[in-house]
């Protein structure tokens, strides 16, 4: 069972929003019960994004993160904006 | 707006799946109309998993990989499940 509650099927893009290339990428840590786990997804984050600029040229302002952390589960979201090639 | 259709918010786990720390990752690589893009998807996925090695100690067997190849859009899924500390 996916920690997003199910296993997903990305949508099909709708024509509008199709002129752009995009990149989304999803990473959720679930931490067991009662265990403190060090908290690596900051660091993730960077290495994440220095892996996709290995292959295809990033903009800074291209670059859209968003971070959430609780105590069993922290969530982190990046999207991108891939250039016109 | 979410390659997935929307922005997730990973559930809260139920009790009985938070015996393990896991991890998730998914990645939707959405290309314009009509455009060739690489395809950098097996490449990211060995660069992510390595990175997230990095951190912490994930055994061979406890990686779940699932890819999907479409003419606009790719997915990739990771689950892993993280070693009791």
């Amino acid at each position: 069972m996916s920690l997003f509650g199910f296993t997903l099927k990305p949508r099909r893009p709708k024509s509008a929003e199709t002129a752009r290339d995009r990149l989304q990428i999803l990473l959720a840590h679930e931490r067991g019960r009662g265990r403190e786990a060090p908290d690596y997804l900051p660091q993730l984050q960077r290495d994440i994004v220095a892996a996709i600029r290995k292959h295809v040229q990033v903009a800074e302002e291209g670059i859209d993160i968003r971070m959430e952390r609780g105590d069993a589960l922290s969530s982190l979201e990046i999207n991108i904006e891939l250039p016109e090639r």
